[in-house]
């Protein structure tokens, strides 16, 4: 795979223009001159080969070739809830979630958290993805959503995949061995969920499942639950 | 759990004595005095409650109470052969890899290897393990294997349980999805396994397994199925 870069804004017909940092990548340091050719995704699962048409001191223009859809990939759509651990680690987190095939991140808002998902965090997990995507190879964004509790992250999905990791459930993979079209693992802070969260985990239909022996730092919880659910199938063909 | 240290030298009847770093961390951080409680562990499954009994600039001397056995854990007994990945990316990788419960590391020497696996280098993801299981609650140390091949890493490993972690192969959990004592996974460099390593991969009886679907980082293999074996079920006992 050529050197891909992200496109912001999405294009129009067979022209798009990449932007800020892009931008500047293709000119500073790849040192691209117009009919040079590279690869753009928008981060809705298409990709494109391109011809660079124009360098400006901010944008480099593109003409688009036809664009390549990444297929679906198998098993379930996994949402991971999960309370921000501090620094690097959100950043790692954001990586590693992304290379795995997450779908969606929900920065989880508890009485225990340390790292409050605030508007200037949620942007660098943000541009974390697109990072990631480049590096790994994905053409969909994975999505991070807006912070929330359990209950708002769990919209949307049925009551028996609402999963939640902790030592004393049973494995996951017994849990969500079954093939399933959506799934959701939350993962609490540090310090754990306190009981009037785990109580209303409970009312949620949320339930406790490990993913492994020992005690798990909050990314490496998340990158276990990316990875086991990895491993699902997925459910067969309607009709 | 209180705050545990390491013992680096096994205790003798029940007397011990802590060194170096944790010896520094009890008397300067800790400010502890003779007569304060805490727990050591060996790195060989066990630990003790501990009574402080003489402070010296370099070393602390304990009164050990009952050792306590940590239970072994399901599943098969996993090693995970890697190319080391370059900086932070090892120490890492080897937090995590202790977090999930894998039992033994060999770092890997390929053709496309990026960090030597030097003696200096393994005394520091010796340390990182040390640090790790006193954050994780583990009392049996991950191993740090000297440096090898495939082949060699794959030694005493039975045949079907030699795997490769490969884009191209079907997923982890169904080439492995039966219990098993043992089970070996190897992750290559970024730039991926020589032709010549894949062949005497193949010919040491290797199958290519998937962690995900996408090109996934060293440590991000290696993580992932840590987290996918800490899934498989144990083998009945015999008889």
């Amino acid at each position: 795979m050529s050197k891909r870069y992200f496109l912001a804004t999405p294009p129009v017909g067979s022209r798009a223009v990449l932007e800020g940092d892009e931008a500047r990548h293709v000119a500073r340091v790849m040192r691209a001159k117009p009919g040079e050719n590279l690869e753009v995704f928008d981060g809705t699962g298409r990709w494109w080969p391109a011809t660079v048409t124009g360098i400006g001191r901010n944008e480099i223009g593109l003409e688009l070739g036809d664009p390549v859809s990444e297929p679906d990939r198998d098993g379930p759509r996994l949402t991971v809830a999960v309370a921000l651990p501090k620094g690097d680690r959100q950043r790692w987190l954001v990586e590693k979630l992304t290379e795995l095939g997450v779908s969606r991140l929900v920065p989880l808002r508890t009485s225990r958290g340390v790292a409050e998902p605030t508007p200037a965090a949620v942007d660098r997990l943000r541009r974390g993805v697109v990072e990631a995507c480049k590096q790994c190879g994905r053409c969909r964004l994975l999505e991070i959503a807006a912070a929330g509790t359990l209950e708002s992250a769990a919209a949307g999905i049925p009551t028996g995949r609402r999963l939640l990791a902790d030592r004393g459930g049973g494995p996951l993979l017994a849990a969500a061995n079954s093939a399933c079209d959506s799934l959701l693992v939350a993962v609490g802070p540090e310090g754990g969920f306190t009981a009037e969260e785990m109580a209303a985990a409970e009312a949620a239909g949320f339930a406790r499942v490990s993913l492994g022996p020992h005690i798990l730092r909050i990314e490496t919880a998340a990158i276990a639950a990316a990875s086991i659910a990895g491993q699902l199938p997925s459910p067969a063909p309607a009709g």
